[in-house]
């Protein structure tokens, strides 16, 4: 089934302890659209501007991602320069420069409209509100946010919240949102608030997700090195929605074996900067790595 | 096979925003203990001074844990305060006695030599290294340690991790004796001072294993509440080393069983204050909360 995305396309710049790229290709959209493109067809609604180069544009194409929704607008491409510590878990915003995205207004086309899987990545909330209400029976629809919006925009994220099926978010994101320390709580209070399905990002220590009653706990593959973790949260969650569409239906089954492909994504996300390595992946590879994944987790019965 | 620990009996005064208790009982040797008792019998080495009172001693002998091993000292037992906040993710320490901890020297007597399974909970490196030194081939010697060891006895502190067949430490702990801030690194750097088996304990999210080459990680059973986590990383170690106690040899499938034995024992011992929850489980229970644990990791191959 196809999915569409809404979000960001962007150019990053980023400093980790392994070295720094300049005005590399990023956004949320981006990364999410590049890692579900491994499994379903995606159709990629964001904005760009003047300076934005061929050569990006081929890495969509490259993937087959449907850019009839990227628009592009008079002036600059968003921006964002961020560096990260030691220990790569919390990225130093040195730098956003919004540009065009002051200007984006998704309107959606008749084929955008007939998507069966949407996802909003993190932007304004007003914004994924018009998405939904564009929408014309879709089969689900998820959401990221971020602590911006909880802060400035609390009131129009609540009610988005409760208009979506699914929403992905960091565990500082829940905890901030519910004002409640315990994961499990302040994730079953965001079900509460309409979404069956919660998705609780955990960085290096990988993800959990409650399904009604549910709860999975997916693992981070243990990485050696971790060079960049720039995009990981949206390429976890591209593996996801991208598996999810690509089986065409939302399942306890189905969503556990979407939190380790998008936990397979992710982790080969951050072997390098950028989207390097994730455009150059083979399916192979993530069966490989998904393979991995169970035999970590695998154990038997208590005899 | 038998298990003995060697480690500290404690009187913990605790705070978290749940709750306080005070004067109770506590330490290293006595949660991993109890923990151990539900798999396999126990003997415990440790000092206690005048003041222990025989309600605790009938803990010990209500979960059958030998202690000829558990002396006597004049003067006062070993005590410490700690308070936890909001998060509940690192205690603060206000006050720590050592008392008669200061003259501990634990000889072994012939029955303690022949010990299969050895765990040498967090005590002076020296003495744990004293320890083995008396042991009589033993099948399996585990190790845990702290910071303050790293920073002030680290020539000791890697002697013994060389003469130790399991390593169990926290994450800041191999990132701070290693000094390398990705995990798996550390974990490896620690297998190359000897141990072949590395347990890194991740607090909330679990635990990973390394065995040889291979990885094994074990989530933490997700609890709506937690009220003290005092003596988790202990129980955890009691369950682990119970376990493989009880099954009389490591593999890398009883090793696996473990660790997830290990994540049910603490979870249920972060439930309430001092060893409350830990005393009055049933084996329905450990093998409900493990099997518990098995369907929120199991997902079904890739399609």
């Amino acid at each position: 089934m196809s999915l569409m995305v809404i979000g960001t396309v962007a150019f990053d710049s980023v400093k980790t302890p392994f070295g720094e790229a300049d005005n590399v290709l990023g956004g949320s959209a981006t990364y999410f659209s590049v890692s579900a493109s491994y499994f379903t067809s995606v159709r990629l609604k964001a904005v760009i501007g003047e300076d934005f180069p061929d050569e990006h544009m081929k890495v969509f194409a490259k993937h087959k991602i449907n850019t009839d929704g990227l628009q592009r607008l008079p002036g600059k491409t968003f921006s964002w320069k961020g560096s990260y510590g030691f220990d790569l878990n919390t990225a130093t915003t040195l730098e956003t420069n919004l540009n065009v995205l002051l200007d984006f207004n998704p309107k959606l086309s008749d084929e955008d409209r007939k998507a069966g899987f949407v996802f909003l990545a993190n932007i304004d909330p007003s914004l994924q509100i018009e998405v939904i209400k564009q929408l014309d029976s879709p089969k689900l629809v998820a959401l990221d946010s971020m602590n911006f919006w909880i802060e400035n925009k609390k009131e129009e994220l609540l009610k988005v919240i409760g208009m979506v099926d699914m929403v992905v978010v960091n565990e500082s994101e829940a905890r901030e949102l519910t004002g409640t320390p315990s994961l499990v709580k302040a994730a079953r209070q965001i079900q509460k608030m309409g979404p069956k399905t919660v998705i609780v990002k955990q960085g290096e220590y990988g993800a959990i997700s409650l399904f009604g009653d549910e709860i999975f706990s997916a693992p981070a593959y243990p990485l050696e090195d971790v060079h960049d973790p720039t995009g990981a949260g949206d390429t976890f969650a591209g593996g996801v929605m991208g598996y999810l569409a690509s089986r065409g239906v939302l399942t306890s089954d189905s969503l556990r074996q979407s939190m380790i492909v998008g936990s397979a994504m992710a982790s080969y996300n951050v072997e390098s900067f950028s989207l390097n390595r994730l455009t150059s992946l083979q399916f192979n590879d993530i069966v490989a790595r998904y393979n991995e994944i169970k035999r970590l987790t695998s154990f038997d019965d208590l005899k």
